[in-house]
């Protein structure tokens, strides 16, 4: 049941000798989403002991070289490891010739299908789902279009309270209603066992309606996690609202404070930027990534960001972030 | 004077944790000549401190994805840094499509043109020269179209032994032909200074023309040096022979022995083959690389090349190998 980030590079548009382009993995359980595919990311990935073959979803935010040019070697990769399942790749409709012009070149032999989906949303929509977790993507603010995604678990199955459960004498089909969150309503009725004779009804034992509550009876047992993936962007208003309360935020953070000037102009955010955006979502905690190459040492980053939001963290190449599950009692 | 070969990669077709794909750069007195661009080339040339400054001119052997993938992020750093002057791409005729695809998706802002030369050979050609050196391209025998290269510098310009200047009173217009390779002839006549009156000639001091013969009179100040890039091929007859005698040759070793089988399925070499090939030609070092993802540990590699040609080394990521300038002494 892990929820676990994997950092595989946080240079920006030019790497260093420590740094690669961004690519993180987002595993879930298990099952592996890339989000980003910075060059190396095939190597990052073995780095990090991430089997390609449990990746079957990528999601590219944005047509930037820094963004996408390690998706080349992956997908040959692939196919020299003899993938036949389809890979599924979420991307802005510009990376649909991209993927035609690879596959023209170099896509001979191929035995599986890369299928593009269009991903174009003007607000967070939800693009993907598994019965575990659901993506949305939203709109970021680039200087061509880009798009942030959002990993949440889908909310589990109640469980029941035992003490309901040993108290009511509840049947398996009242169970099964309150699992599914809706309440019970036993009719007026004589307290008996649930039989064959009585079709398993329970009645009230009373002469009135029993009415047996879904809040009071069941419990969450465990609350579902969320990791947002924001990067490049320039900080605009909507934003904290579409991440808001996530365990998990990854929000760029190009240049240092004092530098808002020159993220201006290329659209992408500050220190002091991101670490505002956390504040006001209300996130858990905060990873931070997408580092100016000037900068050899960006520890100073993480001191100007913790000054507004403490719970950051700095990212780094290899770094893996667990968010664990988090379990509610049955009281 | 330098003439250093930089190994960047030394993957076959699929990367490990500590191997990248195929990229070299020799440089010859500064200048930088990048052969192959597998993935994660422009960081590898960071870590070998290679600046992209001083290189405007590549060789692509093939346009399998391990020698390629890593071009798209070196061009888009080099236009990110600024660059303006064109930069010259030596490849097969297919890399036209592909670089055009590149620019249309990706070339936006580039204020420098990357300039596609067809390399289509079926003998050794020389299609590349500086002042300095020149390079030759020759047919190799793979899946696809493939082309070795032949790295060698300029026969140098010959010295002048300093005896034969004081002996004969040498006179810089003889001084000048003796340099170009050329014998002096001097007329008959009375020894004398060479001067404004008598034109600058001097004489042979004798009823007799005399001879200055080149070879008699000037040295060669060092020998020129050599390197060939042999990868990826299967081992043919007329190899050995278009590399004979150079200082290095690289040639690929994917295979140990004993998989012979699988080296011609997929057109590659093992170490024997490599080792029979630099033992043929007379080459005065070998060094190995593209080995097979199967092995972690190739050390065995070696050993089993200089079990026929002692000569050798293994390619390593981040290895430099000098070929010392050989100076010839006037004597």
């Amino acid at each position: 049941m892990n929820f676990t980030l994997n950092i595989l590079g946080t240079a920006s548009a030019l790497p260093t000798v420590n740094r690669y382009p961004s690519a993180q993995v987002l595993d879930v359980r298990g099952r592996l989403f890339l989000i980003d595919c910075g060059e190396g990311v095939q190597i990052q990935m073995r780095r990090s002991r991430l089997s390609l073959l449990k990746l079957d979803t990528i999601f590219i935010t944005h047509l930037h070289g820094d963004h996408i040019f390690g998706i080349f070697g992956l997908l040959s990769t692939m196919s020299m490891l003899g993938r036949k399942s389809p890979l599924h790749i979420y991307a802005p409709e510009a990376f649909g010739v991209v993927l035609d012009h690879f596959m023209d070149s170099f896509g001979d032999g191929f035995k599986f299908e890369p299928v593009h989906h269009v991903v174009a949303v003007d607000k967070p929509e939800k693009v993907f789902e598994t019965k575990n977790v659901e993506v949305l993507a939203f709109p970021l603010k680039h200087r061509i279009e880009t798009y942030g995604y959002l990993f949440r678990e889908k909310m589990p199955v109640l469980n029941v309270r035992k003490e309901s459960v040993a108290r009511y004498g509840l049947t398996l089909a009242e169970i099964a209603r309150l699992k599914r969150g809706e309440d019970v309503v036993r009719a007026p009725g004589p307290l008996c066992e649930p039989s064959a004779e009585n079709g398993f009804v329970q009645y009230s034992g009373t002469d009135e309606p029993l009415l047996l509550g879904r809040e009071e009876h069941t419990y969450i047992p465990y609350g579902p996690r969320s990791f947002a993936y924001c990067s490049d962007t320039a900080p605009f208003p909507e934003l904290a609202s579409w991440v808001k309360g996530v365990d998990l935020l990854y929000h760029e953070t190009s240049f240092p404070k004092g530098m808002e000037d020159i993220a201006k102009a290329t659209f992408h955010s500050t220190t002091e930027q991101a670490a505002r955006c956390a504040l006001e979502a209300g996130v858990k905690k905060l990873v931070l990534g997408h580092y100016s190459s000037r900068f050899g040492d960006v520890a100073f980053y993480l001191d100007e960001v913790r000054e507004i939001f403490p719970e950051a963290l700095l990212g780094r190449e290899g770094l893996k972030i667990e968010i664990p599950l988090v379990k509610f009692n049955d009281v």
